[in-house]
């Protein structure tokens, strides 16, 4: 597509710092962003800061040809580290409201994550012990490139520099019957927000409601839907959370999750910590009172709908 | 108090970008850090990650009496902009509770505001036309200025930098009856977190739960009570946040209000848009769909209980 970009942040095979850069193709090498405009910042949110400059030689790195990475080489990392915001709506999907009986909201329902809980596309959840109902929740996430508050609807798409993949990884006992019953606490431990790996610009995405949406895990299926089946589009869900807050470059705008989670299915089925080398149990972290996780809740890459 | 300092950021007379300083005396002249250490980054943020070292150079450069900027030349903006987390505690006083008959909390009530919230403890807060509940809630605010997670109660203290004041602003029908009763946006509309002026350094503050918390309206003492009444104090806060998340320097943890917020007095008030220059409404920004709002909501300095 005409000026599309794929753009990922990637530690080398060397390790060092966080470096920006571009995905050739689909699950294919990288070119190193860093390498070729050294100038360019290096957190992606000061990247977007930016804007179309930036972008610009983005797209002059990309058809350079010069600085590839194979993709063997490279450890993909969420492609934004530190966005200011991490926004989520709740009940915004038609399947997922079916599946647990509930209303179809006639508002959008916002909750957030702190900052914190991003990890790595490919990355383990941490599961801790706090908890014993962990869950996953695919969704297809925004990413704000254009500053503003009191965005028109119509107008909204001009905001959104494209869009990425997102697991909002929720502790089900925190979420529905702790804190209150505020949401935070349950959605926001650290390692609860898996993101990525690429940021597909708009220019790529046709109709970004219609788009599969699927999540596996232990290689099972578990969500397998469409974003026509979204309440809430994405230029309402801009429109409405900038009539309360300045959206910046950067902010992360989960929309959602299908039908499919494990909380409610009959009987329930939650993430487990992962057994290592035949021995249960193996994965605690002892003396952080960490475990991780026993999944492989696979981050479904963008695409259009197949 | 031996090594105790006034953090501040702050905007001189000719404008320009914020500036990190150090308060004299409350209420005082202050220092210009960023003229004394050029090296030293301006971000408070950035400048709590270097730890103690930094606290070395700002007190270097207090004691120097060099780059002073008389007060009345410069604009105090809250003392960190940027934070990864704006972390709340709702239902903290046990007065608070009293005020509203509801029962004291076994575990602390987590909620969040996003960074954008924040505004200089001496700007208007804007009134948003969304809301016709708008009230306010003087916070005694702890500082993190050492990374951790799962921190015992016990060293929680060696996580706070300091102390500041807040004011978790609240939209009481967004809060109340909208939104899915998640109390999100109800706190964080742009400008619900008045911050500041001064991070005071924990050796300026012998004990933590025996300070006096106040917050004027228009001139009214509206809120007057002790951080003695704190449900659960700074430590075992700290201790509970990190059991979900990690602290970063920067972070900022909201304690609770204690009574006389507006919307449990009989009847309920609520802050109004200014008037100014005696036409009613001329404070509206049109165009924005903002008005300002029609308070002196003082931001009481912290100090030792008087």
């Amino acid at each position: 597509m005409r000026g599309a970009l794929r753009l990922v942040r990637f530690r080398g095979a060397a390790g060092g710092a966080p470096r920006l850069g571009l995905e050739e193709a689909p699950g294919g090498d990288l070119v190193d962003l860093c390498a070729a405009e050294p100038e360019l910042p290096r957190s992606m949110r000061e990247f977007l800061e930016i804007g179309p400059r930036g972008l610009a030689l983005a797209r002059r790195a990309l058809e350079s040809g010069q600085h590839r990475v194979p993709r063997a080489s490279a450890q993909l990392l969420a492609p934004v580290g530190d966005p200011e915001k991490v926004i989520c709506v709740g009940l915004n999907y038609h399947d997922h409201c079916e599946e647990q009986g509930a209303k179809v909201p006639k508002e959008p329902l916002i909750f957030s994550k702190f900052p914190s809980a991003i990890t790595g596309p490919f990355d383990d959840i941490v599961h801790p012990q706090d908890t014993s109902e962990l869950d996953w929740e695919v969704e297809l996430a925004a990413v704000i490139g254009k500053r503003g508050r009191h965005i028109e609807e119509a107008a909204a798409l001009e905001h959104v520099l494209g869009f990425t993949v997102a697991n909002d990884v929720s502790a089900r006992d925190w979420q529905m019957r702790r804190n209150g019953r505020q949401w935070l606490l349950g959605k926001t431990f650290d390692t609860f927000c898996p993101l990525g790996p690429a940021i597909v610009t708009r220019e790529a995405v046709p109709d970004v409601h219609n788009l599969w949406i699927r999540c596996s895990v232990n290689g099972h299926r578990m969500q397998d839907s469409s974003t026509r089946h979204l309440i809430f589009g994405v230029p309402a869900l801009v429109a409405w959370v900038s009539r309360f807050v300045t959206l910046v470059p950067g902010d992360i705008l989960l929309t959602g999750t299908p039908a499919g989670v494990g909380v409610f299915r009959k009987p329930p089925v939650f993430l487990k910590v992962r057994e290592r080398g035949g021995s249960r149990g193996a994965g605690e972290r002892v003396g952080t009172r960490w475990t991780q996780l026993g999944t492989d809740a696979t981050m479904s890459p963008l695409a259009a709908r197949g």
